[in-house]
């Protein structure tokens, strides 16, 4: 595996597998990474080669007062697991080689971008969409992977990339759990102690009320009703929001129907997470992928 | 020439030139073609092989109250001439195929966006990058083409493709005048009569300014002086602004350094005008493109 540390030299290969006619996946994550961006890496080899990770913690994406400086970061382990993987570039540009000074210029996907993480976290799509469009250009994958746990995230991602007319296929990975339920995320390393029980809360909540959902409950009041109630019993755990909505405009819905989404934030402590379920309302009976 | 109205069927056709590795060439208009449009599809011609020309009138870039309705639109002439001068493709797309139902995405350069026509013409600039965006990504053409007449959508887009990785190379071309000086513009066109004579007014301005520059002046405020007088000698014409600044950071400049621009934008009576032009001032003596 190579590690690459310029655009230019990242964007060469790129060209050099491209005249090849080869199909180049890309896995972007921002390191500290766990059993669900493995997935990712998984689901690319089978598709492509060569398939390029990129590390980059985006300051872009964190708003004044979040963790930037203390996100976890292990590279040297990170770099170790993708190798075993088989990625075949490893592209890991620092801040100032992604945002050299002057510059100016951002993505925004309106509307899907201001609710739910939006609302509470102001710029954060705007700096997600506008570092994944330069990745995008520099790695010009054929195929690039995604997480199903950033639902919102890979909605807007979507959206931009039909938007835009870009080439890239935007694959999706299932959500990758604990045994317990918690849904693996770099933010899981800042739990301790009762923390981590008390972090399953995101997962105890969607699972109740998938629950009600297969005893055959459409109400998104009383499912939501319900969902916070898992809550409301975690007195370690801060709702943050609890939300079911349309999965194509992420409007709330009063009813399921198509295809939902439950969404769920909460604070644990400081550490904030997010977590979801997807809900299949076109189905019969209803179907739910947790 | 074959004319394409579809984006897979240009997206088919440039990944087709890819492949062979032609240099494609992309010449972005909103048609009511003129000799300035013309010049860059020579410079495209002499350099790479397809030439794409685009037709498009770009509903994203026009404000309310602004001239999308009667802009002008001659179709059949544009073609025709596009075809004479050996263009290989005209893509013109309408405008569902390029803003279908649902579009949310904008691309914006923040700071050099919401000066000189960004402040007259509001969300402008956003238009213009977001439809340049899409242009190259089903274009992907390795040189594109813009005229000098627009000097700051030019240094917009520049920054845009900097900032966001783009392959594509900006390449310019000079200001195309009429023997009386007036800048080719498909907003010609609306001028009538009297007011054609009242629009080399904006010309008449910044030659004015450059015969003072030649001859030693550069003070900024007498330089903008002189230029004013010239329109307030014209009663047909109505200044928007007037303006000398760095042609990197588009921020007014009180004395001539490095490279300039100077900006003016007039209505006469409805018709909106821009000229500019471009001053030297790192050379000996200072040197004044119109």
């Amino acid at each position: 595996m190579e590690i690459i540390r310029t655009i230019e030299w990242m964007k060469q290969i790129a060209r050099d597998a491209r005249a090849k006619e080869h199909v180049l996946g890309l896995v972007p994550t921002m390191g500290a990474l766990h059993e669900g961006h493995f997935s990712l890496v998984r689901a690319a080899r089978q598709d492509c080669s060569p398939v390029v990770a990129s590390i980059f913690v985006n300051p872009k994406q964190f708003g004044p007062g979040e963790d930037l400086q203390k996100y976890p970061r292990t590279f040297e382990q990170d770099a170790a697991a993708l190798e075993n993987l088989g990625v075949n570039y490893l592209f890991a540009p620092d801040a100032s080689e992604m945002y050299p000074g002057g510059f100016r210029t951002s993505v925004s996907v309106e509307g899907l971008s201001d609710r739910l993480e939006g609302r509470s976290r102001l710029g954060h799509f705007r700096g997600v969409t506008t570092v994944v469009l330069k990745l995008f250009e520099i790695v010009q994958p054929q195929r690039a992977y995604f997480g199903r746990k950033d639902a919102q995230q890979l909605r807007i991602i979507r959206q931009m990339a039909a938007d835009l007319n870009l080439d890239a296929q935007i694959v999706t990975c299932p959500i990758v759990r604990e045994s317990d339920g918690l849904a693996m995320s770099s933010r899981n390393a800042y739990l301790e102690g009762d923390a981590r029980h008390a972090a399953t809360v995101l997962y105890r909540a969607l699972n109740s009320a998938k629950k009600e959902i297969e005893a055959g409950q459409t109400e998104v009041l009383r499912l939501l009703e319900s969902l916070r109630q898992v809550f409301k019993n975690e007195p370690s755990a801060a709702l943050d929001y609890a939300e079911i909505v349309d999965a194509e405009t992420l409007e709330p819905v009063l009813r399921l129907r198509k295809t939902c989404l439950a969404l769920v934030a909460a604070f644990i402590g400081k550490t904030r997470l997010i977590d979801n379920a997807q809900i299949e309302a076109n189905d019969e009976p209803i179907s739910v992928l947790l």
